[in-house]
């Protein structure tokens, strides 16, 4: 199958998938004491941004990827299938998030859930890739030593997901912020913040 | 109409059914047990997955079929609209079969709607075919064997779903696995595991 | 504005309004009478199927229309916004015209509801036909004979759904019958059946 | 990366928040009183037509300040990425504004809200447009003049809107109909009416 065709559907999953995390956000029932019903919603904004930045963070890399590959077998579908599933799961546990920031309780297992779906997530996005490389489903332009050291980038991630992941349990907190700052980071890495016309 | 036009908006109805399966992943109301309210949702997610694999094989499968047809008429348009009928509807059945593994009741109606759309969708793909075959919508590059081939392989499916359906009435849990395995051999047959480089 | 934009956008609007129409067909609330529960969903069901095959069926005459524009200026974009935000309510009279046959009350204003929302995306359409013919929009292969013939096709509509819900404040069944054989017809002109391989 | 699919994934996302604004029209419990209900809906369907007109715009926009764009680095993904998440949370906003119209309550907060994300929206836009413009990713074609007449014009919009958002404070019902009439004004500027075939 034409990679443009599971691009395309990866992205409709992504758009969708990223929207929907807004839903979340479930406005008071009454308007009566509106200022202060809004405030003690920042759980779900606070969830909300974190997952908003990571589902556009996949799609982006989602594309660094698939520009690399050439075209897609039987498994490379199943396993980006298996990404999306990843994906599209998401809105489900910022909404446990954001439940447990407001309840003040339960934050081992909702960071911990978190963190494992993140960590599932890069662990798929490397699937793909070395099922592709192993395959031969990349670009024939796609120099070893590119394809070595994009693998590498990419396994990095879930590495440190996974770290974080097992730091939740002791601290979730810690580790909430370490999800964060791994998004912004893989957002916006120091090449390119060293670029900003300051 | 040109078909790139029907594949792209069935793409959208996909990607879109696809990830609305998550939305009947409904956290719990609170966060103060959340690691066994988490546990107790394994019905969800199990419905979850099975919907989700199957959507991406029937999303897989359409670009088959629609890469043999040439263009589309107003019946060929109205049968796949059909089609998608049945599969924007899917998370419903997936709704009502997590709730019954969840009751641990009901699970005869549920197993058998499930696979009633299950196999409806299956005839609706046929028709879809068929139709484009006895009206000569299809590529005539595609040989006539291929043709026999392709509405043979595509036959199966729904014959099997619809054993599975009728298993349903006697043993839900039967039922439920079969439905599971189809989905997964369809994914991935033999030839595709034989494949893989162990 | 080139015209491609125009239909990608409202394409992803159509392909989900016309998959949250699902959203509306809530699950039962315990799996303990599954069977006769589910079979109280019929106004449900019914309502699906009569608003997914209108929705198809905007989709599918969205695309003659298209066909036949060459460019599109503000004006054009925004009546094409003001036909998407009544297609994407759809789900909303959907909704209320199944409430009001699950309750056997409030049939006037819903059928009247639905036909309304109905007839304004008729009149909508020919708007955006209407404008691109007066400013010149249309491709200039388009005979003019071709022109008023699309024209004409396309005001019997509103005009039908108009009559309907107007009867729709005696009769709503008969209304709501109405509906239903317009759609179909729509779908399936004689033309169509005629050259059914029977 | 191409801007064309940055355009693809954003078009998806207002495709898929334009349409989820119509989730929030909820309908009644029971149809024993429909019309009665129905009417007493109008806060939810005023906030649903001025939040569609909002996001068509958005979108309209989007592709003009996109159509100047050549290529795309990563912090032009990401400010792109602030604005999308500022467009998908715009149900939230238009909700909270229908509930307190409908609860004659808390106006001022929820005029001041939707006016904040109206101009957060504004500055994300003009923040994308400027960074292209120092990065060097325009197109060469687009003359300094015009992207000059761009930004300024691109400038009014959040300047407006959050003079609204502050007159909001003292009077919210003159910052509602104000956002209302930025919106209409910005669809349909005296130019193009001047050009109204009357």
């Amino acid at each position: 199958m034409r990679t443009q065709r599971i691009e395309a559907f990866s992205d409709g999953v992504f758009a969708i998938a990223i929207t929907l995390l807004a839903l979340d956000i479930k406005r008071p029932d009454s308007a009566h004491h509106l200022s202060h019903d809004l405030a003690r919603l920042w759980p779900s904004y606070t969830a909300y941004v974190i997952s908003f930045l990571l589902i556009g963070l996949v799609w982006a890399n989602h594309h660094v990827v698939f520009d690399h590959i050439r075209s897609g077998d039987r498994m490379l579908l199943f396993l980006n299938v298996l990404l999306l599933m990843d994906v599209a799961v998401l809105p489900f546990p910022t909404s446990v998030l954001a439940l447990a920031l407001r309840d003040r309780a339960g934050m081992v297992p909702a960071t911990v859930l978190y963190g494992s779906v993140l960590t599932a997530g890069g662990v798929l996005f490397n699937a793909v890739y070395a099922w592709a490389r192993h395959r031969d489903l990349l670009h024939h332009e796609v120099h070893p030593d590119e394809r070595r050291r994009v693998s590498r980038r990419f396994w990095l991630g879930p590495l440190l997901y996974g770290v974080a992941t097992v730091i939740a349990v002791f601290s979730p907190i810690t580790a909430l912020v370490g999800y964060a700052l791994l998004i912004l980071f893989y957002w916006l890495p120091p090449t390119a913040l060293r670029r900003l016309p300051v």
